[in-house]
């Protein structure tokens, strides 16, 4: 017994040492696996080279381009940036509301493009414009309370697929998932600043990026609070406030942060992160913007932009072009 | 020399020691304060009490109402809130750019209300309705850039007084900063959210109120980017984007946080806040809605709205009335 009491004594001390020391030794081992590795699944190449040298350089202090932790503001695009957008996850989230629609009403059944959602008329698909994928947008986030959508949204996700089957929660690039934790590590505090709407967004922010919910900034709708029997709530009207995207993208960033980020992160496919890559390169302090490159059909997809504007701005403006095809040794995770 | 040289080495190696467990030692400090007395400049009684008892069973894990604290959002107006309320210092900051504008174009002088305020014309000043008010805030402040904004306020502030002498950086509410610390000590992130204008309370946020510039919802003007010769920056446009005051409130805590506050507080006076306070009861968490009643002529201010709804409110839905004579030990810090 008295052995066991003085193990016990002996458990307790050094259990309440570990306890206090707890948030340090985290902290440590943190920041000694992200100097021994960081980023496990880039290449060695310039790019790997180009954040592992702007991060140290902002974070060192004493570094004449340091910069104080409070304005290390990171922001990302989702859509292409953080997971993959063939298919766009939001248009598979429509085609799910739609089909909950018209199980409600069915004669949706007979009406176009709802009628070519139901029967996965492709051919029909195709020929939508992005003026009338907005519109479906509109049409099936809104007429909802803020709660009734996020209650949608997290059903959506609990079981979400592409049409090849695979999860969606699968479909994010981990080399990307290694640079936001990286970033945090290093004092980033990380945003997404996507086109796609927020609450949508931010029901899986924080579960697939660790990025919480008021780190994200999207596409808003038109809304106004209500409060009536049984309802105490803001309710989501047909019409949008702002669609994030292009030159919007930096207005809702200050709008929402008031700071310029450091470091911003976006890619090439529609133009749409462009201005917000130029925004980040205003400031009086040192900044890093990276584009994305979708120049890997084998492991991703291939599409590039028809006037090729983002590369040429990237050239122009020597930003960092991300080639998935070279720098990223996987694309997704691996479990 | 030898002397020296040993103080030399022990002053590093305590240096170093208490360097490392500087962070635990600042933790630690602030709980133990916030533990044996978190909130010095208030008075014992039942709002305190209410306080108290509310931050003790959401941050208490195992409690019934343990809340993550992720979800500890906190959200408080400031003008009449976090600083006294007469003179708005808004208006301060308008009449301030008002004197500036007029050395530009002396025309000014002579035109209504830029005459008025020149002149320090009280009683014709009276006579403003709040659409005139609005009306000076959008002219002036707007039609530049943010940074140039930004760095207006920045002067603005840095010499600050009310009309009567004050430095406005003492005419914040001593017991409401210790309220935003053992909050923030307790694990809640806490925000503005005011009907001032956000850029301008983003001035001073951090200094004043240890809430940083991302943390702060108001009062946003239309705004576009602009990438120009000599300016890479959000420009902003004479004209309001989202006034926020009464149920335009709960719209944009949602829209910026994306969850509903489980406590909120606001003053009496013009029935502003009454909305963001009814929004902070509609969850399914518990929840703690405080109004402060301005009752101390004496010592803050006395006004009382003519209809009585704030006030009505707070006794119809259970809210903790704050009063200032009763409930404040101090009102503005002592140094």
């Amino acid at each position: 017994m008295g052995k066991i009491k003085s193990f016990v004594y002996v458990f307790i001390l050094v259990t309440a040492t570990l306890v206090s020391c707890k948030k340090e030794i985290t902290i440590k081992s943190e920041v000694q696996s992200a100097q021994t590795n960081p980023l496990p699944s880039w290449n060695d190449g310039p790019v790997k080279t180009a954040i592992m040298d702007f991060v140290a350089k902002v974070s060192t202090e004493g570094s004449p381009d340091y910069v104080a932790p409070e304005d290390r503001i990171a922001t990302f695009d989702n859509d292409g940036t953080l997971w993959c957008e063939k298919p766009l996850v939001q248009e598979l989230f429509v085609f799910y509301l739609v089909k909950k629609e018209a199980e409600k009403k069915p004669e949706l059944k007979e009406k176009q493009p709802y009628k070519a959602i139901l029967e996965n008329d492709t051919a029909y698909l195709k020929t939508l414009h992005q003026e009338d994928l907005v519109k479906l947008v509109v049409s099936t986030h809104t007429g909802m309370s803020a709660e009734a959508f996020a209650t949608e949204a997290a059903t959506f996700f609990a079981n979400a697929k592409t049409p090849s089957g695979m999860p969606v929660a699968k479909i994010v690039y981990q080399p990307q998932l290694e640079l936001l934790e990286y970033l945090r590590n290093n004092g980033f505090k990380t945003y997404i600043c996507s086109g796609g709407t927020t609450d949508f967004i931010r029901a899986i922010s924080q579960q697939y990026y660790g990025i919480p919910p008021e780190q994200v900034i999207g596409t808003q709708f038109k809304s106004e609070y209500a409060d009536t029997t049984g309802v105490n709530d803001v309710m989501r009207l047909p019409g949008l406030a702002s669609f994030n995207d292009k030159q919007e993208k930096p207005v809702n960033i200050w709008q929402h942060i008031g700071k310029r980020p450091i470091l911003a992160c976006g890619n090439e496919g529609g133009g749409g992160d462009i201005y917000m890559l130029r925004f980040s390169q205003g400031g009086n302090k040192p900044s890093l913007q990276l584009i994305i490159n979708h120049d890997d059909e084998a492991r991703e997809a291939y599409y590039q932009e028809k006037d090729n504007k983002s590369l040429n701005w990237a050239a122009k403006y020597k930003w960092q072009v991300i080639s998935i095809k070279n720098d990223w040794k996987t694309v997704y995770p691996s479990k």
